[in-house]
């Protein structure tokens, strides 16, 4: 794409302006985030040579998110989630700190005021679902454990979808419980399975129409949080899992990938719990990054 | 801001994950579309080192743009509009041609269907205002005169308010014309008056949040089309206007404003045109690009 001297000249002089409308913004961090988005809008107008036809179809893009959008459907979240930048912005705010776990997406599907359970609880609620026992450890970049650590767990169940897209509002699959004096943890839940993200909507058809799939690797839900330490919000994700290379909102990293161990029908279970099927454990040790100061 | 060389790499690997996931998409330019947006958001994500709250607010931003925007309100135009998307890419449709006049953003009040009115005739249709006579020629960028040139043309009264926004519904200072055989027009309209876009929304907001104005500068809009000939959108500002360097769209150019040459009460009128009080006078003589092939 050739452009004239005289057209170079148009464009970033219009550029140019925009970015001076921003002079008098009182407030230095919003002048830095317009005036860098600004720029990056226009570069790639400019650099792809947008058509007034794509510039509609655009508007009429984000007009469709915002009109499927309510209380129960964030599809601007999702265009984020599968654009990766939501996975950028969690990179961006959980530097790699020595060992400290890494974090991934936190998703739509999290509810403040979860179910306690003990250690060695329940938090599947009656969800369908082979069990799952999930232990491990909670400590800094030290190495030393944390007690009394906060650790909220939400997943799906076997068809894919948690308690707040069943129809009877029931609470199921998800809780919270808190380490022991040596940062110890352990719950059943059940085995997670993979899902798609709603895809009826202009998202959906955005996948469709470059050949994605909506698809998420098969993981379980973390939240933990201790004073002094940055929160960690991950996800620990299935081995094997054939999703993991192409995660619809990229939220697989290789350090969140475990061995979700099958276990024969009749096993004994780490608690003496009777089981009658199968069941699968699974070992996490979160390490905490210090809170930013 | 200083990044650690591995957490760079995870923001690197990333961003590539995320490209390559568009490597099956079947339409090219769509591929080249969503690969250029990646980069550059991802980028701008890490270049500002973008919070999860300031990430919130974004999502919250364009849920409120969602919204409001129904069959009578479009606030993602508005915002296209007020951080010079729209105009920039205007720029790149209507790219230096020769002596072409320049081209402006379209903006929403555009109606089809406007009455049509002979050479000479009012499109004013009683709406409030200084009486304006506005006269010109089309040509090709060669100095042909297009004879029979379509020409649409659409104002604000004198309160800053169009039309469609009268709450009668009535058609006023709007219409269509056609140039003689010589390539000239002429009408009467109403002299162009300042108005705020519709600043009640999230736009309206972020105007006021980084210390802009929500004004645009006096003016008329064009539209003229001719077979073969590049369709030009466009429209005249008026000289002396202390908008017209802080037109909130930023639809002014240089070349488009224009001498309205105010006429004191009793001056005769070009066509003989009784009028009791002042009016105005202003020469448009446009050239129209050849259209791409």
């Amino acid at each position: 794409m050739t452009v004239s001297a005289e057209q170079q000249a148009r464009e970033e002089q219009l550029l140019e302006r925009v970015v001076r409308s921003f002079d008098a913004c009182p407030d230095p961090r919003l002048a830095e985030l317009m005036v860098g988005l600004v720029h990056h809008v226009h570069d790639y107008i400019r650099e792809v040579r947008l058509t007034e036809q794509e510039w509609g179809k655009a508007i009429g893009f984000l007009t469709g998110c915002g009109h499927i959008t309510d209380d129960r459907r964030q599809e601007f979240i999702l265009l984020s989630d599968v654009l990766g930048v939501s996975m950028q912005t969690i990179a961006v705010n959980n530097e790699a700190d020595g060992d400290a776990t890494e974090a991934t997406v936190f998703g739509p599907f999290f509810v403040e005021g979860s179910p306690e359970v003990p250690i060695g609880g329940d938090i599947s609620g009656g969800a369908a679902g082979e069990p799952c026992w999930v232990e491990g450890t909670v400590s800094d970049i030290d190495g030393k454990p944390l007690a009394g650590a906060l650790i909220e767990v939400w997943e799906a169940d076997d068809e894919g979808r948690y308690d707040v897209q069943y129809d009877d509002g029931r609470t199921a699959a998800r809780g919270h419980l808190h380490t022991d004096d040596q940062g110890r943890y352990a719950f059943w839940g059940v085995t997670p399975t993979p899902y798609p993200i709603p895809h009826d909507g202009p998202v959906g058809r955005l996948l469709a129409a470059v050949g994605r799939s909506p698809m998420r690797a098969s993981h379980l839900h973390f939240m933990v949080s201790y004073p002094g330490c940055r929160t960690l919000v991950t996800h620990i994700f299935v081995r094997g899992d054939e999703l993991l290379d192409s995660d619809t909102v990229f939220g697989v990293k290789e350090s969140l990938v475990k061995d979700f161990e099958q276990q024969p029908a009749g096993t004994p279970t780490p608690d003496g719990r009777r089981i009658d099927g199968t069941w699968s454990k699974v070992r996490f040790d979160m390490v905490l990054a210090p809170a930013r100061t």
